[in-house]
This record gives C-alpha cells, sequence and structure tokens, in this order.
C-alpha cells in the first residue's frame, strides 16, 4: 500500500461547519469515484489514518463506516479494509441528465442581463427604482411584537397547529368587516386566504385556464401575471389601456373568442398608475354581465390615494357575481406576510381552495394572526394615513426632480396614488439601451417591455418612487438626467426597432 | 308611489358588521332585481325614506348614491328618484356558470362522507386518531417570542421586504449545518426554502411530471401525495411494501417504463411505520445510479426516533446526485410555520425555484427567521429529546391499550418511530364501516384505502398516537374496543367487498 498515494489530497478543514469524518470520508469519495484509488487498494488502519491526519481514532472509524454504508469500501475481517469493487457496468456513474426529465419551462422574454439588472438591489452605488417595494423603513414592526408578545396577545396552541385551508376564520370575520366599509358586501364563505396575492392569480389560471384558452389583458399590465398567463399556454387577447376603456374593443372579443376572464387592475394600474373611470366601471359591469365575463379584479394601491379617494371597486359595483377580488396588504404593510385574500362566490372560493389545499396545505398561521389584529385593534387605518402621506411627498419630489433633470426626456403623467411612475421616453430610445447606460451611471428601472405581452417593445419605462426617501430618490433620478445630457443613449430608428434578438 | 310597497323588506340590522347603508343599498338591490320594484319605480326622497327606516339622512343618502352607482337607480333632477331602466336585452341578469368555466378537477376517491369523518376534530365528545398532528400543548411557543423580541432578536427592516424565492439565505446555511450533523453533504445553492414540504412536492412533480408520465410509489404511501400524483395525470406504479425492499419488481419497472421518479418515505414512513433498511438503501442507491433515476426522499419523521437511530437517509448514500430530498419541521416544531426546504442539485433546485416563483414570489420570511433561530440557538436538539421521550411514552400506552382493548381484532407491528399505529382489521371488515361505527362511538381515525393508489380497498386503518396525552389515548382506543365486543361492524365477505360504490 503506498500510504502516501492514498492520502494525498485528504483534506480537513477544522473551520468548516462539517464534521471532519464527514469531510474525510467525502475526500476518499472522491478519489475512489475518479479513480485515484482502483478497486482493491489497501487502506490503512484505523489509528495510522488517524495519526497521519492529526484526528481522533473515533473520526477515522466514522469515516470509514460512512464509505462502507456508501458501498465505497469494505473491510475483510482479519486483512483489512478496501475499496471495494464496482459493478462493472458502471465504472464511473454517469451525471443525472435532468434536463432530459425536467417538463418544458417557461422562458422568460426579458434576457438574462436584463433580468439580473432590474434585480440589482439598492446598494454598491446602484440606486434601483425596479421593484414595486414599500419603504422597509416604514414597517410596522412593532405591531408584530405587540401581536404576538403584547398585551393583547393571545397565542393559544391550537393555533398553531394545521388549520383550515381557506384559512384563519378570525381573520376572514375581520377581512369581511373590512371590505364592507369599503362598500364590498361579502362574508367569510367567500373568502379564501392565500400566500400572497400572487398564489391568488396562480390558484384562478389553474382553476380557469386550460391552454388555448382566451383571456383578456390590458396592455400593459402587471409582469407577474403576464408571466403566469404565458406559461399557462393561454391566448391573450390585449386590451391597449387609453384615456377610457375601449369598450368596443373589449365587445368585440367577448362575442368573438368567449374568453375565460378578464384581469384588470382598475386602481393605480401597475405600471401605468391609470384610474378607471366610475364610469367605465359600470359600463364592464354591464358587460360583463350581458356576456357572463369573469372578471378578475386586482387591487394591491386601492387603499394608496394621495388626493382624493378613487371610485369604488368592481367588486361593490358587481351585480351579477362575476367579479373575483383580489387583496393584499403587501404594498401598505410589509411584503413579509405573504397573505393576501381573494373575495368571490362561494363555488369560485371552494374551487380555489381545492386546489390551494394541494399546493401548501395552507397559509402559515403567524402572518394570518398578525394581520387579523392589525385589522381588529384599528391599526392599520392610522398606518395607511402615514405612509399617504410619505408616499405622496415622495411622488411630488419624483416629479419635481424629473422635470429638473430629464425635462424633455422623460413625460409623465403623475399618478393620483400607487408606487409609480410610468414615463415615456423621448426621443424614443430602447429602454434595454437606457438601462444599460442608467446601470453605468448607478440607477436602474424596469424596462417598459417588460409590462406587454410577448414582451413587446415600447419606449417607456416604470420607476418606483416610494422605496426611498426623498435624498435618494432626487440623486437617482439626478443619474438618470445624466445619460440624455451625455446623449449616451443612442436614439434608435425604426429599423433597428424591429425584433432585436433577446440574448 | 306605493310606500309600503317600496320599503316593505328592507331591514337594517344594528348588529351586523356590515354598515346600515350597505345594508339598506343591498336590501334594495335584491328588490330590484327580483322585479319586485320595476323600472320607473319612484323611491321616496332622502328625508322621507330616513324618517321611515329610522336612520340618519347621511345613511339614505349614502345608500341611495351605491345604488346609483351601480346603476340600479337614477336621479332626475327636480323629478325625484327612480328605479332605473335596465337594459332590454337581460330583465334579470342570470347567474354565473361556474361550472362550465372551471378546468377538470380532481375528484379525491374517499367519498365526501368519509371525509368528513376524518377531517372531524377532536371536540364534542369525538376523539380523533386521524390526523398527523404533533400535540399543540408541546409547541415551543417561547421560542416564537424569544426570536422576535428577546435578547437575540435582530429584526431588521430589510429582511421584511420581498427576499429571494430560494430563500432567506441564513436560514438556507444554518439548514446545511444541520444537514451535515446527520451525514448529508449539501449547501445553501442546493437548497431551496419551500412553504412546507408539500409545496416541495408539488414543485417537483410540475418540475418533472407531464401527463402519462410514469411514477413509482411505495403502497400504501402518504395520502397527500397520491392525490398530487393522480391530479398530474401520472401513471402510477405501485410497489407493495413488505419485509424488505422488492428490487426485483423495482428494477423490473425501470426497464420496462422508465419511470421519471420514485418517491419514497424510507423512515418510518407514513401510513405503515415502516424503516427501510440500510442495505436496501444501498441497493436502491446501486440500481438509481445504474438506470439514472430521480428518488424523491421524503423525510418529515426522520428525527422522531424512540430506540436506535434508524440508518443514514438514502441523501447521505447518495453516490450520483439522483437524490431528491425533502425535510420539513412541521412534525417536530409545529405546522403552522410552513416551511420545508428542498436539498437536491443545482439544476433541479433552480428548475424548483423557476416553478415556485409563479405561485408564491417566496416563502414568508417570519417562518424561515424563526425556523433560523431555533437552529442556530441550538433549541431543536433539546426540544427533540423531550417529543422523543413524550411521543415514545404514548407509543408504548397506546400499544398497551391496543392489546388491553382490541386484542385479536387490531394486529400491527411496534413501531420503531414516527406518528402512526398501522393495523390490520381482524377478520377483515371494510375499514368504511369501521369508521361509520367508530365515529358514533366518539373516535376516529383515517380508513386504509386513503393510502393506496386509486383508494384500493384494504383492510387496515391508520392511528396517530402522538397528539393526545395518554389518558385521552386510552379512551379512545377502549371506545375503539367497545365496537368489536359489540360486534358492531359488520364481517364483510368477499362478494361484498367487490366494488362498493363510493357515495
Amino acid at each position: 500500500m503506498d500510504i502516501a498515494k492514498v492520502i494525498n489530497g485528504i483534506r480537513v478543514d477544522p473551520a468548516s461547519t462539517a464534521p471532519m469524518y464527514l469531510q474525510i470520508a467525502n475526500s476518499f469519495m472522491t478519489k475512489i469515484q475518479g479513480n485515484l484509488l482502483p478497486a482493491g487498494t489497501k487502506l490503512p488502519p484505523e489509528r495510522e489514518l488517524a495519526d497521519l491526519l492529526s484526528v481522533s481514532r473515533t473520526t477515522i472509524i466514522n469515516a470509514y463506516r460512512l464509505l462502507e454504508e456508501r458501498g465505497l469500501i469494505a473491510t475483510r475481517i482479519g486483512s483489512g479494509t478496501y475499496v471495494a469493487e464496482m459493478p462493472a457496468a458502471d465504472p464511473q456513474t454517469p451525471a443525472m441528465p435532468w434536463e432530459q426529465l425536467f417538463t418544458p419551462r417557461y422562458k422568460s422574454p426579458l434576457s438574462s442581463l436584463l433580468r439580473n439588472l432590474v434585480a440589482a438591489p439598492t446598494a454598491n452605488k446602484n440606486i434601483s427604482f425596479a421593484a414595486g417595494m414599500p419603504d422597509p423603513l416604514l414597517y410596522p414592526l412593532n405591531v408584530i411584537q405587540e401581536a404576538l408578545v403584547g398585551e393583547r396577545s393571545s397565542m393559544e396552541c391550537a393555533e398553531f397547529g394545521y388549520i383550515a385551508t381557506d384559512g384563519y376564520l378570525p381573520l376572514k370575520q375581520s377581512l369581511t368587516a373590512w371590505q364592507s366599509r369599503h362598500g364590498i358586501d361579502t362574508s367569510a364563505e367567500k373568502t379564501l386566504i392565500v400566500s400572497g396575492s400572487q398564489q391568488g392569480l396562480y390558484l384562478i389560471i389553474k382553476a380557469f385556464v386550460e391552454p388555448r384558452d382566451y383571456v383578456i389583458v390590458e396592455s400593459p399590465t402587471y409582469l407577474g401575471a403576464i408571466q403566469i398567463f404565458e406559461a399557462s399556454g393561454a391566448r391573450i387577447l390585449c386590451l391597449p389601456q387609453s384615456a377610457s376603456l375601449d369598450l368596443e374593443l373589449l365587445e368585440d372579443y367577448l362575442i368573438r373568442y368567449r374568453p375565460k376572464l378578464f384581469y384588470t387592475i382598475p386602481t393605480f394600474q401597475n405600471p401605468t398608475g391609470r384610474i378607471m373611470s366610475l364610469r367605465d366601471r359600470q359600463e364592464l359591469i354591464r358587460l360583463g354581465a350581458r356576456y357572463r365575463l369573469a372578471i378578475v379584479e386586482d387591487d394591491p394601491y386601492g387603499q394608496l390615494y394621495y388626493g382624493q379617494q378613487p371610485p369604488p371597486s368592481l367588486k361593490s359595483l358587481d351585480t351579477y357575481g362575476g367579479v373575483i377580488y383580489l387583496g393584499t396588504f403587501s404594498k401598505i404593510l410589509f411584503p413579509a406576510l405573504r397573505i393576501g385574500w381573494v373575495n368571490a362566490e362561494t363555488a369560485v372560493v371552494n374551487r380555489l381552495s381545492e386546489q390551494k389545499q394541494f399546493i401548501d396545505l395552507h397559509s402559515n398561521n403567524l402572518s394570518q394572526k398578525i394581520i387579523h389584529l392589525c385589522l381588529t385593534e384599528d391599526y392599520l387605518e392610522a398606518h395607511l394615513k402615514t405612509v399617504r402621506r410619505v408616499y405622496r411627498k415622495r411622488r411630488d419630489t419624483a416629479a419635481s426632480a424629473l422635470r429638473r433633470y430629464c425635462g424633455g426626456h422623460l413625460d409623465f403623467e403623475l399618478p393620483e396614488g400607487g408606487f409609480y411612475l410610468w414615463c415615456d421616453v423621448r426621443p424614443p430610445v430602447s429602454p434595454d439601451e437606457l438601462l444599460r447606460c442608467a446601470a453605468a451611471e448607478g440607477v436602474t428601472f424596469v424596462p417598459g417591455q417588460a409590462f406587454y405581452v410577448n414582451g413587446a417593445e415600447s419606449h417607456q419605462i416604470r420607476l418606483c418612487f416610494v422605496t426611498h426617501d426623498d435624498t435618494l430618490l432626487s440623486e437617482g433620478i439626478r443619474r438618470l438626467g445624466k445619460i440624455f445630457a451625455s446623449g449616451a443613449a443612442q436614439r434608435d430608428d425604426q429599423s433597428k426597432m424591429a425584433r432585436k434578438p433577446i440574448i
């Protein structure tokens, strides 16, 4: 036995979290599988190896035992320990062909470069206006503590076991009361608690949409919704946004295609910030009733108004039971709780609940309890006043900065609520190109084509103005302005715009 | 205007959580849609109606405004308020045809009667041995408080925003350390945090299994897994459980059908409580390597041993990278957190992560933080010692009670760990029949056919012995014994067993 050859490369790192016996066993495994220690090679006795590696004998005993359990070595009584014979058929185990085993996957139209830029956080000299994230400094963390350990806390053991799939009953009741204050007549039986409104949307699509079914979405619309619809194999009909709802086109779609549903964000739309007028809402309900259209109303920003209250929700105007309302507190409280809810007719809630049970049994109890306490302690109204005030000021700061630094290059309409400024780029430049230049200056945002089906081209960008304080906000926009000032971003002409390959 | 007719049936309930204006508006809406107030009917002036209903004028103003927004009434200046003209095409809005819009749903083989019995909690004179629920009285709720407000608490705002889909990095690192203590060599990059191991299983099936793909499962196996596999449209090959793994049959399946994966619970299997021997695990790994089989190892009970430690996990014996490990603390800590994890090769973790993003963006931060603190504060080991001790005693109590009260009627092998006693019914009686009689006596359990694919018949029942204290445990089993003593459950003969209709 050539001791040197055997122990060459066997390393023990005391700083590693892995126990020493495991490190040693894995080192041996690598050598054996790499054929550096052929079958039949004699290994040193335990005591000898322990001395050589400066570890305890117990460590070697454990390492050898693990290797033996893995079938890589064998002990012959009275003879010693040897590298085991490998089955003749596979001297080297081929790698698992995972890609061949996977089901087809959905490919996002955004190139990976862009995805990385969009995902870059605010850090290391980058200011991100990309993610729709409420300001962490406003998170009411004290509420969590109050909820769980304060005087009003009432953590009972039984509430921390498995609970009903459709949700923690006290929360469904307090949500019902909350909804009724906003004109929505619902009940606990018509409420399903979901793991974020994202899951609500996922469940709705699973319950209604088969491949080749038609659905209608606004254009542009929420990026996450486009991805789920595209991944589902649905055929997506787009309703381009304008000053008012294009009811003629909508009715045409309804007659011609009998779509399964219409997905809309009527209040402070993501990304445009638009509000659907009361009159349009009423007309939409009338059309929906006539054609028995399921309308999915996604409402994450409805409470975040900076001037007058927006028109009542579609759900509160619903006369025929076809509106499925998606609510969440992620943008108002904080995203970490991952709790949202669905208000819909009982048949729909039951169908979604059946689907949800497969996915995660039920949403987590702790978060449900926290939100319930926020609602019943009336904490939410006070908090909302604060965030409305702070975010309104930031909207105005961002608007001023845009006019000052990017005037003539980024056009926008001042949103009356919500998170985003949706800007037209003038003269037209590819948003990708703009993003690359911006990232070099230390500011990022989401390029407009992300919000269109099939990543259709656009000359728009979305800026989230709520996350950072006024100083950082202005600074970020100042950096944006530098790009235009320097003429760094090339003007696109029409021929170049056509079908750029996505790398 | 016939005032009496107009206000007949308009009710206000001060005790209701819904505001009064909303109650009034909805009462009117019901009458209008029910044609009890035809188009053109004049409604009372606001002040008059307020007096009639004994509410404030403001309440009526709000009620009328809501009805007008909903298009149900119209105000003609100088003339008054009238029920609006309905569009000619639909005097009555038909109900939404939800069932026609839904995608096909999965039908559970258990009849709804049985599902209700199985779901009945321990309350109102019923003792349930059905749900696999850890004892709530052992839940370490103080840990939550410690984690969130104690000295070691470190809730930072940023940790409560949106986080990475694959999970809270500190948790992935502490899980890696935890796994390495159990012989599993993994890393943060090979770990995905999921919303309970249920979601882990759901993601795996979405990533690997298309309709008509083959999968292998043990028979019997975990009910929730059967449901997801059946719902996915997979063709399920069953590996009947016996004293040792039927490697011949398994290899036959691998050659003949090239299944996508093999789903197994090798330690304290649900429902049988069996342990796959070390030798069988090694042979399984060898087979897996030869045929490049993906093995899904579900391990919720591995730490709950009552005697000696079970053999090392398949993942720790994995030589070819094909084992996908599913872990959870739901059975050890408490289910409410809804956090589990997957350990697998990076290609698999990435694919599952892409899928998860659509579903719920990321699992909730609070629970991830709590588990991370349990791991790093070394709380878990101490807690495990407690639950092992308590549950072992309960296992023994249950076993004694079974011998005493049901001796000769319920046969079982004493499990060395886990949650369940898997009992053969002698002489053979339909478990449904037994359950109905048992429920009448005030004790419930899960009938055996729930754990077989297609609800194939069985003469077995599963009892969960960990949830209740020894007194309740014995009492529940005593009640079970009464059924056999009274001969209430009919003996099934072979002809009756064949294909009972499921109501």
